[in-house]
C-alpha cells in the first residue's frame, strides 16, 4: 500500500467539484461528488437525538446500500429546522440527481454549519448547479476546501494497494471542527474506492475502519447533528467483486482503516484553536471499555487540555480525569508518562525535575501514556490543546 | 427563617481562623474551626478513584459521626502524594489535636491546590499553630478567605430559625474553582450548626441538602480527588435533640439545604473566569434522572458556554447537548426558553428575531428552561459560562 495524490478522485470513475454559492461569509462552499457509474454505499451517522435533515435521509439511503453521488454544503447544518429542512435536504438530492441523470434516491447529502436556521436555498441551488457544471477528476481539491468550517486547512488521504493482483484505490476527504469537545464536533468524512464490494462487506469495514478512527474522537461514538462517514465503492478498477468475510475483505478494510485514522487524526491536529496534537494511549486496563472511558474522559478534560496549551506537566488533572472516568483504577498499580518521560510509577510521583517533565510538552505533538497495571487491554483518544482562541472561535461564530 | 451574618460562627460555641503560612504566593492559607463541646459530624466526599489523602482519613472519621475541629489548607492539595500524603494529612489533625486538647481522630482535615506536590509541613505546621493561637468568634471572614485558590470572592452563608421554640443557626463557607467543568473542580464546604441533632439524622439531612444543590454543579455526584462538604453540629443552642425521621428533622433541613444552595449558588457565580451566572432547567422530562442528565450535560457543553460568553442565543447548540445527554427526548415535542423568551416550539424554531433572543443573554444571570414534553420530572443545573480568562487561569495556574 502507498500513499498518492487526488482523495476522492483518486479512485477510478469519479469526479468532484467544490464551488462558492455565498452560504458562508468566504469561500468555497458546496462540494460535489459523483460516480460515473452506480457504487455500493455504507455509512456511520450521528447517535445524537436531535439528527440533522441530511442524516434522516442518508440514513435510510444507504439502507439499500446503493448510491451514486454525495452533495454537501458548508456554512448552515439544516439541523433542528423542522418539516422545512427535511423537504430542503430532499430538494438538495432531487435536484442534483437531476442534474446528474440518476434517480433521486441515488444521492446522499451533508450540511454543515450553524444549527438552526433554514437553508438558503436558493444559493444552495445555484451551488449545485455550478458544481454539476464543474465536476472533474482534479476537482478534489476544491471539494475539500468546499467542506470546510472552522477547519484551517483542508484534509485529504488517498492510497493504492492490490486486490487479488489488480490496483485498487481508496480516497477521502475530511471536515472537523470544534475538536476540543469532540463530541459535539461535526465531523464529515466522505470516502471513494474503486474496488468493488457486496454492500454488507463494504459497511462491515466502514464501521470496523471508524471504531478505531473517527469514534475515537469521540465519547459516545459520534454525537453531533449532523456527524457522517460516507463510502462509496463503484468497482471501476475492475478487480473482483469483495465478499464480507473473505481475505481479500481483509486487505481492503486495513487500507480504509489507514485512510480513516490518517483523516482522523488531520481532524484532532486541526482542532479549534488547537496548538498541540495529543494522543491519549490507556494501556494494560482490565476491559478495553475501561481503556476507552479512561482515554476518553483524559482527552475531553478541559483542565487536561489547558494545562497543555500552557506546557505544564500537570499530570495530577490526568490521574483526576481518569479517576472520574468509571474506568477500574487501583491507585497504587497506575503509571503515568508524557512522552518517554515517567512521572509516576505505581501510585507515587517520580522525583524528576519540572523541565525534565516539561520537555515533551514543548513539541508540537504530545503523546500521554496511563498504565492502569490491571490487565491487557488499551485504548487511544485523539485530540488537541485547549487554547485562547478555542473560546475565541464558539464565542463568536454565530455572530 | 433569616439570613444572618457570621457564616460559620454564627452558631454558638464555634470558634474560626484564618492566617497566612505562605503556601500560597498571596493571601490567608490556612484556616480553622474549633466546636467548644464535642459535636454531631456528618461529610459527604468525592467519588473519584484517585481520592486526596484528607477524603480517606475524613471518611473513616465521620463514620462515627463524632467530630470537633475542622483545619484546612489551600495552596497544595496534598493529592497523589502517596504514603507521604497520608502520614501528613495524620500529622495535620495531630497537631491541631495537641493543639486543641482534643483526640487526634476528632480532627477532620482538608487540603486544596496543586496536585501530586507533597505538602510543605514546616509551614504547614507553622500555620495550625498561628490559627490556633488567633481562634474567635469573629474568625470567619478569615477561615472563609483562608480556604480560597482562584476563588476571587469568599462564600459565606448563615441563617436562624426556630426547632421547638429554641432559636438555632446554620453557618457555612465554601471554596470552588474550576466551575466550568464542575466535576472536576475542587469544592469544600464547612458547614456548623448549634443545633443538636443525632449523628444518623445529621447524615441523612446533610446527604438530602447536598443533592439539589452541590451535586446540581457537578455530573457524577463530587468528582474531583478532594470534594468535601463537612458539617458539625454542637448542640449549643440547648434545643432538643433532633431524631432522624422526627419533624424538627424536616425543619433542620430545609434550612440546611438553603445553605448549601446558596453557597452552589456562589460557587457558580464565581466560576473560574465567568462573566455570567447560568441555570439550566429541564422541566417535564420523563424521569428525574433524563432530567438531570439533559440539565447536566447542557451546562457542561464549552459549546453552550462559549456562546453564552458570547452572548449569542445560540439554541442549536443548546439543543444538540440535550441530544446526546442520553435523556429521552422527542425533538417534536421539546421547546426551549433563553429567559422569558420562547425560541422553540415542539420542535420548531420560532420566527424569534435575534435581537429578541438574544436580550436575555445580556444580563449577568441567564435562565435556560428545556421543555421535554414527556412527563412531570425536573432537574435544575447550576453553571456559568466560558471566557478567555477560563483558559488564561488553567493553562497557568501551575507555573
Amino acid at each position: 500500500m502507498k500513499k498518492i495524490d487526488g482523495a476522492i478522485t483518486a479512485p477510478v470513475g469519479f469526479r468532484a467539484a467544490g464551488v462558492r454559492c455565498g452560504i458562508k461569509e468566504h469561500g468555497l462552499d458546496m462540494a460535489l461528488i459523483a460516480s460515473d457509474r452506480d457504487c455500493a454505499a455504507a455509512g456511520v451517522f450521528t447517535t445524537n437525538a436531535f439528527k440533522a435533515a441530511s442524516i434522516l435521509v442518508n440514513a435510510g439511503r444507504v439502507a439499500s446500500g446503493r448510491a451514486r453521488a454525495v452533495v454537501a454544503n458548508s456554512g448552515n447544518a439544516n439541523a433542528c429546522t423542522g418539516e422545512q429542512g427535511m423537504a430542503d435536504a430532499l430538494r438538495m438530492c432531487a435536484l442534483t440527481a437531476e442534474l446528474l441523470g440518476v434517480p433521486a434516491d441515488m444521492v446522499l447529502n451533508a450540511s454543515t454549519g450553524i444549527i438552526g436556521v433554514p437553508l438558503p436555498m436558493d444559493k444552495i441551488e445555484r451551488g449545485i448547479r455550478l458544481a454539476a457544471a464543474e465536476l472533474s477528476e482534479g476537482g478534489w481539491d476544491e471539494a475539500s476546501r468546499a467542506i470546510m468550517t472552522t477547519d484551517t486547512v483542508p484534509k485529504t488521504c488517498a492510497v493504492e494497494f492490490e486486490i487479488a493482483g489488480k490496483t485498487v484505490r481508496i480516497g477521502g476527504i475530511c471536515k472537523g471542527s470544534g475538536m476540543i469537545c469532540p463530541n459535539m464536533a461535526t465531523m464529515h468524512c466522505f470516502i471513494t474506492t474503486d474496488a468493488a464490494l457486496e454492500p454488507l462487506a463494504l459497511r462491515q469495514s466502514l464501521v470496523s475502519s471508524v471504531d478505531a478512527s473517527f469514534n475515537s474522537l469521540t465519547v459516545d461514538g459520534d454525537t453531533s447533528t449532523s456527524d457522517q462517514v460516507l463510502v462509496l465503492a463503484n468497482g471501476a478498477s475492475g478487480c473482483e467483486m469483495i465478499a464480507a468475510g473473505s481475505v481479500h475483505q481483509g486487505v481492503f478494510e486495513g487500507a480504509l482503516a489507514f485512510v480513516c485514522l490518517e483523516l482522523a487524526r488531520a481532524v484532532a491536529r486541526d482542532g479549534e484553536g488547537a496548538t498541540k496534537y495529543v494522543e491519549v494511549r490507556v494501556v494494560n486496563a482490565q476491559s478495553r471499555q475501561d481503556a476507552k472511558a479512561a482515554a476518553m474522559t483524559i482527552a475531553n478534560s478541559p483542565l487536561v487540555k489547558t494545562a497543555v496549551f500552557g506546557q505544564d506537566p500537570n499530570w495530577g488533572r490526568v490521574l483526576a480525569a481518569a479517576g472520574r472516568s468509571g474506568a477500574r483504577i487501583d491507585p497504587a498499580k497506575t503509571s503515568l508518562r508524557f512522552g518517554n518521560v515517567e512521572v509516576v510509577r505505581k501510585g507515587e510521583p517520580l522525583p524528576v525535575d519540572r523541565d525534565t517533565a516539561r520537555q515533551p510538552m514543548l513539541a508540537p505533538d504530545l503523546v500521554i501514556t496511563l498504565d492502569l497495571g490491571l490487565g491487557e487491554e488499551q485504548a487511544t483518544a485523539l485530540t488537541c490543546d485547549f487554547s485562547y482562541d478555542y473560546v475565541k472561535i464558539n464565542a463568536e461564530y454565530h455572530t
